[in-house]
């Protein structure tokens, strides 16, 4: 009740206090009702759909937003990609091929559950250039990660979740910080990077990112999984009889079957897609809810199945479209703008080394803000390389560290990315457990890039 | 698969037949999918969730549609309304006090299915001209008639739902018929539609309307329930003990408790507001999604309940956004308009009695085109209505007759009017259903407002 009125204060407060710098009172007033959601999701006064619920009700009765931009979210275009990917995703875990590629991996890998984490985040990093979405990979990564859950015997309930699942989860998208920073063709915003980046004189190619990038990114892939095994830890940890388990489960499953082969065509026929999507003119959420109608035609997936499991969906597809919606408004109304040349205006004075640390430190830090990478990309990449240029931080070193903190930077809340959501959706994680363990994984990511500087200034110049 | 077939070639025959009158090639591939979309859901090829998914999918495929605009739906205020109304409804089952409001009324009205059916109807158009919105309306009455159902052992699994649940929500959505059509301020679309008419001259007062649609309602709300109960009959009929029974529930259940009270508060607020939202500008899907949080909240709803069985609201969510897009960027392009100056234009020379028949008839059949009824209305109402002036029709006759048809040709597909949405989400009616008994009641409710046309000629002169 404490943490409820506390959260509500708050959002008052912020309200009536009079805007700074050349602040709107309308984006005031909306980051006021922003600021108090993300609070109660952070200190769990509310759970993120009433939280989100809320906040909707609240800037459409103050008159803060108008009704068709407050709804705006819902027609988002990725929104459809997760909600498709989402199902989609059921239905890979319902066909019984999520069940085989798990136990295949796990008869493989599955002595411990650390080596199913690495496993997982090298099968990411190896897809990762083919597929320009870290929002569809989640897609793909998913169903791997949730039957690999459910055959190790952990379930979205709350005392089941721990023993593999929230570890492995955690590990899915953390592993999407690395694989996406790593290539180019990674991430879509990453493609926006490069075209900001050569505005002011940075050329990247595919080769040289990549080697910018390798060094950091194989460290943190060889950390990452380990710290959140210590920091974040599976209930079970050695799981010595699974792999003799799973290997005579194989051979009671036999050979793949009618639904499992449909499944696996349909899976690699959007995989194609989503990886033509960079090349080709192809929206990726219409390769998702074209993979979900084949599904559903083919009888793997049945509309029985979708309404008696579809609800966590729905609750995803709900709370990300208002939370995306308040931050990419708040962005519109240039809120985030103001706020990132306040910010960087402050350490024009200083030596190029310290305003290289804070300006990526803070770039990191004002995600905290921010329902979608492509937004804080779009709205202060070019606001925070312009003023780096100025104090004389090297254009080359500044763009790519910016570019790399876009991709890991994803995980630092649950909203941070839509590659998180769907994972979250899944009802392994709890939000204030991303925002504990995510912080890490984003503290972590942000010293081995920063320690990985003179490498970077090296081959980028 | 012949069905299937069919359906496919019926689309591309269209697709490729090159467009008549002045249509762009563009609203004609557009026709070509609706349509086929249409008639899969008609003749039971596909499920109207697939049939729409893969509507949406070729839209954006072949160029036809941008994607944002294929995506429109989804972010359409009343999809929200319908999203979070059929939340609600699971609320008030949850909370008990559809149960208790059930047991109420079938221990005053429950000895047998039709008077159950009566009652529906009756407590509808008692509280419509309070409720200007059919959408809101039908997610007043929607928990009722599901608790009604439940409660006299019908459930929505094929072979219970049969038993009384699919007659009482088939009732429940020809209730919305006649109400919305008897009282100017039973729904969103005769405010418009007065409006119109003002600029023909004709001049639609609060208690004219309600007089001239009185004869036809009065006879409708007798006749329609009795209809149904032969033409859509409920497996079970006679309930002898069940006024017994839900005294003795009743008498079980005890007096009303925290979770009912809340329910009932919150539910008599969103009435409130829905009522006021005609006078007061205040958005109908915020009052329900405001709604939706209180009832979470206060741990009425819990977040397990929506994951547990939001499946069916989702499904819902999705094929009516998907279908309403269609019909209105159909209409957005011009294709509505130039059908409807079209067949009116071929009738101008017709004595004036003639037009008056032939426009009617026309202004209903046309409505399996639309996905709302706002839509035609705006599309179509003033040219209707024009041409008969021009072919003498009285215009207060032409006036009411098209606005009360507005309101009554919303059971004639399932997609015909958002009040019909919940209810068939609810899993009691099949789509193939609503488009035989609603056909029906739709014919039914033609010939008495057509009969009545003496009685409305008289009353508005």
């Amino acid at each position: 009740m404490i943490k409820k009125i506390l959260v509500v204060l708050t959002g008052i407060v912020i309200w009536f206090v009079p805007p700074v710098w050349d602040i709107s009172t309308q984006a005031w007033h909306l980051f006021a009702v922003f600021f108090s959601t993300i609070l109660a999701v952070l200190i769990n006064a509310f759970p993120i759909l009433l939280a989100s619920l809320f906040a909707l009700a609240s800037v459409v009765l103050t008159g803060t937003l108008d009704v068709k931009l407050a709804f705006s979210g819902f027609s988002e275009s990725f929104m459809l990609l997760i909600l498709s990917a989402f199902l989609v995703a059921k239905a890979v875990i319902k066909s019984g091929l999520g069940r085989r590629v798990a136990m295949l991996l796990i008869r493989r890998f599955g002595k411990n559950t650390l080596r199913l984490a690495y496993c997982i985040a090298v099968t990411d990093t190896l897809i990762a250039p083919a597929i320009p979405s870290n929002t569809a990979r989640s897609g793909i990564l998913f169903p791997i990660v949730n039957a690999l859950a459910l055959d190790t015997g952990s379930h979205p309930t709350p005392d089941s979740r721990k023993t593999t699942g929230s570890y492995l989860m955690m590990c899915g998208i953390t592993s999407l910080t690395i694989s996406s920073a790593l290539w180019m063709t990674a991430m879509a915003g990453n493609l926006i990077t490069v075209e900001i980046a050569q505005q002011f004189g940075v050329h990247m190619t595919f080769g040289g990112w990549f080697l910018a990038a390798s060094l950091p990114c194989i460290i943190g892939l060889i950390i990452l999984p380990y710290a959140l095994y210590i920091y974040f830890p599976p209930g079970l940890k050695e799981t010595p009889e699974a792999m003799q388990a799973a290997d005579s489960t194989l051979q009671q499953m036999g050979p793949m079957n009618k639904k499992e082969w449909i499944t696996l065509l349909v899976f690699l026929g959007m995989v194609t897609m989503w990886g033509l999507a960079g090349i080709v003119n192809i929206n990726t959420a219409i390769v998702g809810i074209l993979g979900l109608a084949m599904l559903i035609a083919t009888g793997v997936y049945r509309l029985e199945y979708l309404r008696a499991e579809g609800g966590d969906a729905l609750e995803t597809y709900i709370w990300f479209s208002i939370l995306y919606m308040l931050s990419s408004q708040l962005n519109d109304l240039g809120f985030m703008h103001t706020i990132g040349v306040q910010i960087s205006g402050l350490l024009q004075d200083l030596h190029w080394i310290s305003a290289y640390l804070l300006l990526t430190i803070l770039y990191v830090a004002i995600h905290y803000l921010f329902v979608s990478q492509t937004a804080q990309l779009l709205a202060l990449f070019a606001v925070f390389l312009e003023v780096a240029i100025l104090a004389g931080v090297p254009a080359a070193l500044m763009a790519f560290m910016l570019a790399f903190a876009t991709n890991y930077f994803s995980v630092i809340t649950p909203q941070a990315s839509t590659g998180n959501v769907i994972f979250i959706g899944s009802g392994y994680l709890l939000p204030g457990e991303v925002y504990r363990a995510g912080g890490m994984v984003t503290v972590i990511n942000l010293i081995i890039f920063l320690l990985a500087t003179p490498w970077i200034l090296w081959v980028a110049s």
